[in-house]
């Protein structure tokens, strides 16, 4: 294990809380808690055993006085989650209590930490490789079942030992040209040019199974940016009250969600659902109709899935055919609401909307809700998302992917001609360098600086 | 002690923060978590020792699927928290990962705890008093290190126990008059009669000083509001950005303070200044100069401090007499600004303010500033307020207090007539049940429930 200086930082998000959490890393984690922490009999904490927790105050450094009463427990290392020594001081929540027993920790020695630093401790140290320690992130920014889900597989190592896989099957073509290379008078040398491009197109495969599952996955991560439009009282504020009516609705409901989340999430079928409004849910509809068509416009280029509400009590004016033509090119969903209340819409004035996406709905009896849910998975999911084994939720793994794929495609040209089976060469090893910047096997270090930068702090 | 239910909540803040805690507490805590939470060795958490942690991950009590990774921790009661059985689970912070694992607590059994349940176990229980279990949240809601100070002492049952040691004299004076008054023919009777009188006096005296702190107590736990007021271009910007150099300025710089804290204060010696101004503090001089005098007038009033910034380059003009006027009923200290770049206006032109309150004053070179921090000191505090050995901070018990003198003094009234002596004995039981709402002691069950309503949830 490298050596590293002993970082600390509050671990739980600040706010008017029971508890707060200074954590605290470093082979001097015990040495520095030890100077302020001051246990009911009096006892040094440098005897506690891994895996217990002690009682007590966490004094001043300069003159003893009590600051705050605490419990600390030790994870002594390898086992802990930076695979160094880790004391975590629980103390009172709130800003300033919190702020003060962190003051007198890096008083006594410990240095700020950085956000990420703790995971790319965990990282340095090899207890987890790079794409799981991306994955405790993904945890915590979890948005529904599903994308937690998928999160934690990640941080098991699931992709990891899928991508390791890979890699040593390439490794073992790249022998197996080598061998070839070296002994070019051989006669085994076109079998095995065959014999490598087999390998490689089963590898390719692979590659590209996983590359399909990435557009899900980024869904899965980061939510399907979402506008809801339609003319004034069509009842896209209901159409949002009934979908918030879902269990685990709102991700945000909990008091203290930090401000700096802006976005509002609800959850269809598993699927985070990002509607497109800074000023919230339920000033959406407002807000909407306040801008104007104009405005929806610009909303609806940058979304990812648009749906469409129409009165169907009521006939097409020349303000939805505005909209009809703006949503065509991209992927939507057309609700005919109130349904409930008598004709619908003729499917035919919609012109050139594809009839499929047209759906009866009524926000009221809840009718359409179940095929708005099918039509969502049919239009960005191949198949049922929960119950696949391996999804690539990450943009940096798809683009090492991507790259991976091309430096495949590139060696399997090569191969069809001996001529240039060095050059396939170098292209397998590429495809293996590109796939181990997804583990962070082959990643530069400023790179991998980059990515625990990203990080929340305490992390 | 007593027998309660299974409760549970989250006791951080929830925000995008590397862990959060889900705590537990009851009889039934160890067997609640049992069922959800599955260790490295499969060995069940029923025969962990008190004070030391496991890690594993909590799985869905319904399919065994991974929900989180994490960490729990257990402290058998009387020696936890609440005094009951407690186990903690620090699972990954973030509202979604936090929020699925309380679920999964809250389906093995628990039942999801009341804002301030924990803390009302915690007196329920008999581990601590009323007044401890509010000096926890004061602890949490802290501003400043002597407001935090204050909170810590008081948590530690020092005021409980000035409390006790009064309640403890008026019980024996309470046995003194009724032996006088069941022996009414003995000789003894008005000698009695004074030596109750005096312990009593000395005992109003007691109670008097702890008043006599309350209204520094109440700057120290709800800060000084303050209202800084002047001319566009006067320096209040300024005034702010040096005030804010101090170390500690603002309590609200740690990322992650949660939205409820709208308002902002900055720390002179260890006094909470609460700068009135929703729209934050760097704002504060437009929007007092955008809605004029008029509104100025409206802050100056309901303020404790006016900070009235004057340009001593230039002259009184009648602007600045109309808000003269405004404060001088008031607790107000005048700053004679940019006296470094020459000429100081004279004193005598602020006709009716007390000159005393009156300072040169420089944003630029800091002049003056230490003549303010003094000057606040004075105008709000009977001495050094952080070398003081009690402070009351929470009106609850100021009103005991002020209960209690009045039934102390009605005794001292009824004492001087030997006829009331009855009556005396009275007002002196219910100087003992005043003061014992302070500790809880003699608080009715509603008002209890009352007081710990208004905690933070989680604790």
């Amino acid at each position: 294990m490298k050596e590293f200086d002993t970082i600390a930082a509050i671990s739980t998000a600040v706010g008017n809380s029971g508890i707060s959490i200074i954590r605290v890393s470093g082979d001097k984690a015990l040495d520095v808690v030890d100077k302020i922490f001051v246990s009911k009999n009096n006892k040094s904490i440098k005897d506690m055993n891994s895996y217990t927790m002690r009682y007590g105050t966490i004094v001043s450094l300069k003159d003893r006085s009590v600051i705050d009463e605490v419990i600390v427990s030790y994870m002594k290392g390898p086992k802990s989650f930076t695979a160094e020594d880790v004391v975590e001081i629980n103390c009172h929540g709130g800003a300033y209590p919190t702020k003060s027993v962190l003051e007198e920790v890096l008083k006594s020695g410990a240095r700020i930490a950085e956000p990420g630093e703790f995971s790319k401790r965990a990282f340095l140290n090899g207890r987890v490789d790079l794409s799981q320690a991306e994955a405790i992130m993904d945890i915590i920014n979890s948005k529904t079942e599903i994308s937690m889900k998928s999160a934690v597989e990640q941080s098991k190592g699931k992709i990891s030992s899928e991508i390791t896989k890979l890699r040593e099957k390439l490794l073992e073509l790249i022998a197996h040209i080598e061998a070839t290379v070296d002994y070019p008078e051989d006669d085994l040398e076109e079998m095995t040019g065959q014999k490598v491009s087999i390998e490689l197109e089963n590898i390719l495969n692979e590659i590209n199974m996983l590359i399909d599952t990435a557009d899900e996955g980024k869904i899965l991560r980061e939510g399907l940016s979402t506008v809801i439009v339609g003319k004034p009282n069509v009842g896209k504020s209901s159409l949002l009250n009934l979908l918030l009516k879902e269990k685990r609705a709102i991700v945000t409901d909990i008091p203290g969600t930090t401000r700096d989340v802006i976005e509002e999430y609800i959850n269809i079928s598993g699927v985070p659902i990002k509607i497109v409004d800074t000023a919230g849910i339920r000033e959406t509809e407002d807000e909407v109709e306040k801008i104007g068509v104009e405005k929806s416009k610009e909303k609806i280029e940058a979304a990812d899935l648009i749906i469409f509400m129409v009165d169907s009590s009521k006939g097409i004016d020349s303000e939805d055919v505005e909209i009809i033509n703006a949503i065509k090119s991209k992927k939507y969903i057309v609700l005919l609401n109130k349904c409930d209340i008598g004709k619908c819409t003729d499917k035919n004035q919609l012109s050139c909307l594809n009839e499929e996406y047209v759906i009866n709905f009524s926000t009221k009896t809840g009718q359409g809700l179940n095929e708005l849910k099918e039509l969502i998975k049919e239009l960005f999911f191949k198949g049922d998302i929960s119950s696949k084994e391996l999804i690539i939720t990450n943009s940096r793994h798809k683009e090492a992917l991507i790259k991976g794929k091309r430096s495949c495609e590139a060696a399997l040209d090569a191969l069809k001609n001996t001529d240039a089976i060095d050059l396939a060469s170098i292209d397998i090893r590429n495809v293996w360098t590109y796939l181990g910047e997804i583990t962070g096997d082959t990643l530069e270090e400023d790179l991998i600086d980059k990515i625990f930068k990203n990080f929340c702090l305490g992390k």
